[in-house]
């Protein structure tokens, strides 16, 4: 095994996104606070396709994506401590952050002005780019790696590192306690994982899409309601009825956020936790969020601590995300790629096989 | 005294509405939880303006506004139990509400949407209008008239009932406490009173405004620090630096918000009291949101009991609108309107020596 030279696979050009491709790239050198992880497995998470697109930018080439990642430490810098080779650890979302702004002092790094996303990302310091999950392997920071719990399995773990972190959290934002009626727009990879924690909290879990075609399976994930927006008048026959709605919809013109709010009591909380494209913005009406003392927040990722809470509250409540395994090669990422453009997965594609692919390449 | 003919001064026209007018106008007729107060006070609130105006629309007249009443209960209907005549009360910016819906219910009347402002409204059940606190007497129920505690003046008390309500409210709602680092944008009637409440419950306070010019004024109200928006670089040299901001601005448009908010730390609140002109909409970039767990809230009023809530916080805690008083008639509150259309009053109009007026007339 090279640790200096990784094998990747991803887009060599932002047009061609539907043509991922095998290429190698050398990390960046080992710091004393760095672990190498070999990688086991990967959730493919809608960021990975707003990513290379380029609905984000276009910041460098070639790009492997990939945040949901579950691997195996292989060697530790002299300065980590959290770790040991051998341990099963998870990487989320970001792999660093300044360490000495406010935010990173007072438990929001993941709020950090200078944080580095473990793909699509640029270190400060040395302007390295960062390449993500879809690889053999991945160095990064222990500030940003988790050990996760034994009980739960490296499939069912990949998709909690980004999409279950970004679901959990706006639940702890809000106060979601046992009754708490909560909302959750858009019944896909994040909303299902919403469902699923907010339920194991007790609350009251309504899903809102925009037909009835998702039902079924909404009833299937535990949900005691469940509103189509396309039902006449749905907004003053729902009104009151949610205390905190989490959207996880990706476009914010698909469902007005002032007509799903209007089903929020007073002191309502809409919170979005998924990025539209850059150019999307909100528009709201100052009287509809005064009249209702209603707030809109963005919630993104989760923090070191939120995140150990997480895992450690998934593994407790054994929260079990819908995933399709697949293993991974070039062919097979496109095809997922493409079937999640379509939105044809319930719910996560995670990429395994990365012994058998990375192995023999 | 006759109860069933009340006198007012008020607008004949919202293109005229420079020109105040005496004019008299029959009450609804006495409900049982009616109690009829005669006034010796009314503040001149910022929302006074817009409705003479027509900002929020132009729903009848003659108009009397006036939402920061105190007066004496002269008369009680028979199913009253809060009042006896000859307490000392007071009246804000909403008289009734539905009292079924689930926001009446569950402590939120204040949002009920069948709520009915004091001025400017119109009672669902009668379709008899509301005319506001420039009168010799309003009729409302006891359900949003509050008693005044004795050690607060009527001069004191009276901007107190809407905007000192309206500025304490998001204190309690970003759970403002001891060390709380609070930002307060306008330094006006309401963002005068957010100063001096934040101050009471200990916060660390933060004047915001577009220049200088209100620096001296703003440390006079005790504000800990203060930041002009026209510095070049604000944004980043003060990034971080607050937990909260109650913006009072009546406008969005000169400040952006999105600058402003900038200062915030993470999970921030940005949290807006004032009504703009209906057209003008809230415009944001999500990922600002999202990148910063930010959330944007509107505040409206308080509920009643928050209203008895801040009424003894104030008493206690000493709390002292800066007020200029001024006798009701019609040329005088021709001037106050002008002068506030200006920004010439620190901070707030009281309307005084009703007696004098309304009884020769």
């Amino acid at each position: 095994m090279s640790t200096e030279q990784f094998h990747a696979i991803g887009i060599e050009s932002y047009e061609n996104w539907q043509e991922p491709k095998a290429f190698t790239y050398t990390p960046q050198p080992q710091r004393p606070q760095d672990v190498d992880i070999e990688i086991e497995a990967c959730g493919i998470c809608g960021s990975d396709l707003h990513a290379i697109k380029g609905d984000w930018g276009t910041p460098y080439l070639p790009l492997a994506v990939g945040h949901e990642i579950i691997g195996k430490v292989v060697k530790v810098g002299s300065e980590v401590t959290k770790f040991k080779p051998g341990d099963r650890v998870g990487i989320g979302g970001l792999c660093d952050s300044c360490g000495e702004c406010r935010r990173c002092t007072h438990g929001n790094s993941n709020n950090c002005r200078k944080c580095v996303p473990t793909y699509h990302g640029t270190y400060p310091e040395t302007g390295l780019h960062t390449q993500g999950g879809y690889a053999d392997y991945i160095r990064v920071s222990e500030k940003f790696t988790f050990k996760i719990p034994d009980n739960l399995s490296s499939e069912i773990a990949a998709p909690l590192m980004c999409g279950g972190m970004t679901g959990f959290r706006p639940l702890l934002t809000a106060g979601v306690k046992k009754g708490t009626r909560v909302g959750v727009v858009g019944i896909g990879g994040i909303g299902h994982m919403t469902i699923l924690f907010a339920k194991a909290m007790g609350a009251e879990v309504t899903a809102i899409s925009r037909s009835d075609s998702k039902k079924e399976i909404a009833l299937k994930l535990g949900v005691d309601h469940y509103i189509s927006t396309s039902e006449e008048g749905f907004a003053e026959k729902y009104a009151d009825s949610l205390d905190v709605i989490v959207n996880t919809g990706s476009s914010f013109s698909e469902n007005s956020i002032m007509s799903v709010s209007s089903l929020l009591d007073a002191f309502g909380q809409f919170i979005f936790i998924t990025a539209p494209p850059m150019n999307e913005n909100i528009e709201l009406a100052p009287f509809f969020l005064l009249a209702n003392n209603y707030s809109v927040a963005g919630s993104a990722l989760g923090s070191p601590a939120d995140t150990e809470y997480m895992l450690q509250f998934a593994a407790d409540h054994q929260i079990k995300p819908w995933v399709e395994t697949i293993d991974i090669n070039e062919e097979s990422v496109k095809t997922a790629w493409n079937r999640l453009d379509k939105g044809d997965v319930k719910f996560r594609f995670v990429l395994t096989g990365y012994d058998k692919y990375f192995k023999k390449n």
